[in-house]
């Protein structure tokens, strides 16, 4: 059973992964890039019984756990998270605990091994988009569980350990720290000045332009002011929408069109870069929160943390968000 | 000039560095170890010509700027931050930015191209430690800083960019957010119990034992409660001191030494692993806090962090920090 276990002095928690546990010599340095077939790859149609039973699939007439399908949730083999047990929270002197209780999963987003995601078909996308909103709204009924996150590491150095596309969603029995710090800034925001802050980056950024990398009838994507990283994007929805499986079908629609868009930018901009993205969403226990605002975040892999970075919080980020946007805006 | 910019949601600012400008060609993806010659070395003496003018040396009689120096602090060739100027505060709509003023040096801390800091003689390491001190004092005069933070990056994967042994300084204008969240962690859990929240954590490890790595008369080194990676060490004096640069000479030296053994320890474990390590003190506009207790962590670098960890601010790690430090004490 995985432990968490909390910083007591920044309240930080850790997972303490005892089903991936590792001794020193399991570590290596230098990462490789695994190149399996499709014959040995366990995403692959036809290799159903190499992962856990299929919590969810997008298929035609075909049986569970078999080949037929276009899209396939599965829990992860190897979870952060368990599903089954009590939280069980308990002390060891001035420190917190408790199991390890959760959810993890992975979306196979097409059954073709060698396809990147942004070169799904619209109605593919639609689908991959459309899945995350399902599950979210099937993880909200459990009343253990108070968060879920929705994330895709795609390359080796951005933490991806198969290639065959796939995005992860992990659901927590606390709200994560990071989601906390976001909610109560713009929770400060909102008091000030009685407004979404979100909804004032939309304003401020659609007039500009100078950080717009696209646009449609839902959703803006931005190089944002302050970015970590080069040519990091967010997509933010015009309408103010604190959940982000409260999405209507239209704006679903939208999402994935920009979300595959801004894709095929980096891809193109940096010749197929490691990314990270993260659907940043209110707490499931929440709902139609007037200072939060969901929003995508993608920072492609390009730079380095290192000590600075780790002691301060603060990011060395070597191009700027306007020299970002303008590069991606014009390469399609 | 390069720019400070401010995050409006969590208020985390981020150093567009201009002086280092790339454009997306610049990015390569896959790190390579730089093995340079002596010759061609900016840290090797004979070479100080390739580097600005030194700030400090510990030298034998010659003159600063050419060899006969055991230890040598320098500008950073490619700053994140520059010395000269003002801070110029300013807005542009709802974002906050300011000029890039600051500090940003380099401590070579041996003359030799090929020696690891783990190796260094037990003098050379105190001088080390004591030239951080030296540092942050003479620092502490210019009124337009606010922090010192003190580090080290070891190995490609952990953003050393020369392989000649090296830490670095950067002095910021603003506290970093990271230095607020962990004293604003420390002042509730002071204000709670009215006593510091590091000394419980010396009180508790060292009655359980569990987690120590090694000690000494003035500090603790331990593998934390909840570590972020595998290996993660701390290293904590004993005395309560809230600003490392109060330290005493006596408890330097302990310092030296516990510091020292630690990446030893690292080193034969994990066969020479890249690692940062980072002193976590008090502002320099503050003195005396009792809430607040300076230390050092060391992360060695093994495990990635992606898109959940971006997301949540959680970690997980595949290592308990009993296992690691047990393995660790058991090294020697």
């Amino acid at each position: 059973m995985p432990e968490l276990r909390k910083d007591p002095v920044v309240g930080r928690w850790v997972i303490i992964s005892t089903e991936r546990a590792k001794r020193p010599k399991d570590f290596k340095f230098a990462p490789e890039e695994k190149h399996i077939k499709p014959e040995e790859c366990p995403f692959c149609p036809g290799n159903e019984n190499a992962t856990p039973k299929e919590i969810f699939a997008i298929r035609d007439n075909s049986p569970p756990d078999a080949p037929g399908w276009s899209l396939r949730v599965i829990p992860n083999k190897f979870p952060a998270l368990r599903i089954e047990g009590d939280l069980n929270r308990r002390g060891e002197g001035i420190y917190d605990r408790m199991n390890g209780i959760g959810a993890h999963e992975v979306i196979i987003e097409t059954p073709d091994h060698q396809l990147d995601l942004a070169d799904l078909q619209d109605e593919q996308f639609f689908n991959l988009v459309n899945t995350y909103r399902l599950r979210v709204l099937d993880l909200k009924k459990d009343p253990r569980l108070r968060y879920v996150m929705i994330f895709k590491n795609f390359g080796v150095v951005a933490g991806a350990s198969l290639e065959h596309s796939h995005s992860q969603l992990i659901a927590t029995p606390v709200i994560p720290k990071r989601v906390i710090e976001e909610m109560d800034g713009a929770k400060r925001y909102y008091e000030y000045r009685d407004r979404c802050i979100f909804c004032d980056i939309i304003a401020q950024e659609t007039k500009a332009s100078k950080r717009l990398v696209n646009e449609n009838n839902s959703y803006i994507a931005i190089c944002p002011f302050a970015p970590r990283f080069p040519f990091e994007i967010w997509i933010i929805p015009r309408t103010h929408i604190s959940n982000f499986e409260d999405t209507p079908d239209n704006e679903l629609k939208d999402l994935a069109n920009i979300l595959k868009d801004s894709l095929l930018r980096l891809k193109k901009a940096l010749n197929t870069p490691p990314y990270n993205f993260v659907i940043h969403t209110t707490p499931i226990t929440l709902k139609g929160i007037e200072f939060y605002h969901y929003h995508l975040e993608i920072i492609p892999v390009l730079t380095r943390i290192a000590g600075f970075e780790w002691g301060t919080g603060f990011y060395i980020n070597p191009t700027g968000p306007e020299e970002s946007a303008t590069y991606l805006k014009n390469i399609m």
